[in-house]
């Protein structure tokens, strides 16, 4: 285990692109990213990663049924284009990122998540942040897996432990219901051990089954993260720039979730 | 080692770009690739990789004085862009190819070469053909490190064992001088043990300083690649599409040049 100690932020597929409209970005999203990202590498190192959002998504939708090598294919190629918008946009405007790609570093084998960490260890000891992202990669087994960031995320965290996690994210974190369907939804301030199942049935009953399915086996996922690994995941609004800072830099922000399930 | 025995195909930085033009590709370059290798997949397992051609080196010789850390990221994003327009265009077009970042599998620590292997196996196991590139790599001692495709080919042979290789050119094989600059060169059919110490020795008395660095020091290193993995290396010109897959499927092409100096 290094002593790198980066924080890792995801960017979400929701606040990075239109999530209704196919292979479109939110350059709003990208410039507010341009500005979290630029003023808080000045105070610590960061490993970062993008959803697939209206990328990835309908692209899988369209070619789970067919060969797996037309899969792979046009997934790749799919989440590959929206990474490098991303990278040349922060690049072009004097951000110090490089793009790393998972499924180049990570495969699954017949029993585990097999990594070379080596080349994120080297871009983070150069000053840079690795931008890594949710891809369809290659599986011994299965042929191919679709791994989310926040995966992404948990299979590296073993190599390069996170000093904390981030997700930017389209609202302004976990509600209680989901925001865009009814209007009575708080932000949950703090997800710990003692609220986990009261938050999780809330989410569950309240919400559509689609968007349930989605926000809340993140919220189990990223709460058994913050529970293995002992770090604080933050859930903020990318589009506030000051609260991603905040979060980022370890300081509560004015609105925003923490699920710390450790203590 | 595994069996896969592919064919390595080199897409040359000269071929596959307008060398003289900064961020040019050459589209009836591009044309050709796509048929060569639509065609010669029906009959044999492919590695292809391409070189920077027009994207990299001028990127690399403004940005080798500065920060490591700006060489690194404008490198990658200048070689990168050249290789997703290239898998890009051949995955439009009807052809299995996925893109593997050379930087992400190859890093350069203390002594050696460290190697992740797996994308470039599972990839082929699938029926894909995986292009890498030339790049700069992360080096644990140096920074970085620029590999040619060349050596990317000799790095990861160590692996999966190539059939053959081979290199389009924009000319049509080894010359006994530079056909850019004398009129009365001829394509060299054979270098042998025998004849590569006359070979090598007209390219450098003939040539320009320039062109003889770079096709003398090839062809040094394509011999000992040879060599020491006892495969013919063909370097044909990738214009010429039956002479291009003649190539590739181990014939010999009607113009062009088979190093062959492991007998």
């Amino acid at each position: 285990m290094e002593d790198l100690e980066p924080v890792y932020v995801k960017l979400g597929g929701s606040f990075i692109t239109h999530k209704d409209k196919p292979f479109s970005i939110n350059f709003k999203a990208l410039e507010k990213t341009l500005l979290i990202l630029g003023r808080a590498k000045k105070f610590t190192t960061i490993v970062a990663g993008n959803g697939g959002g209206s990328f990835a998504h309908p692209v899988v939708k369209q070619w789970i049924m067919h060969d797996l090598s037309d899969l792979i294919k046009y997934c790749q190629n799919a989440t590959r284009k929206l990474n490098h918008i991303i990278v040349d946009y922060l690049v072009n405007h004097g951000v110090d990122a490089v793009s790393i790609q998972t499924s180049a570093i990570i495969v699954h084998s017949s029993k585990e998540y097999k990594v070379f960490i080596e080349p994120v260890r080297y871009a983070l000891r150069q000053g840079l942040i690795p931008v890594l992202y949710g891809e369809c990669i290659y599986s011994e087994t299965r042929g191919y897996d679709i791994l989310s960031t926040e995966q992404v995320f948990g299979v590296i965290a073993r190599y390069i432990k996170p000093k904390r996690i981030v997700l930017l994210t389209d609202v302004k974190g976990v509600y209680t219901c989901d925001p865009r369907k009814y209007t009575k939804c708080k932000v949950i301030d703090e997800i710990t051990k003692n609220n986990l199942e009261i938050v999780l049935r809330s989410i569950a009953s309240s919400a559509d089954r689609d968007v349930t399915g989605s926000i809340y086996s993140k919220v189990k996922y990223m709460a058994e993260i913050s529970s293995s690994l002992k770090t604080d995941v933050y859930v903020v609004s990318g589009f506030d720039v000051e609260d991603s800072i905040s979060a980022i830099l370890g300081k509560k922000p004015r609105t925003g979730t923490v699920i710390r399930t450790y203590e």
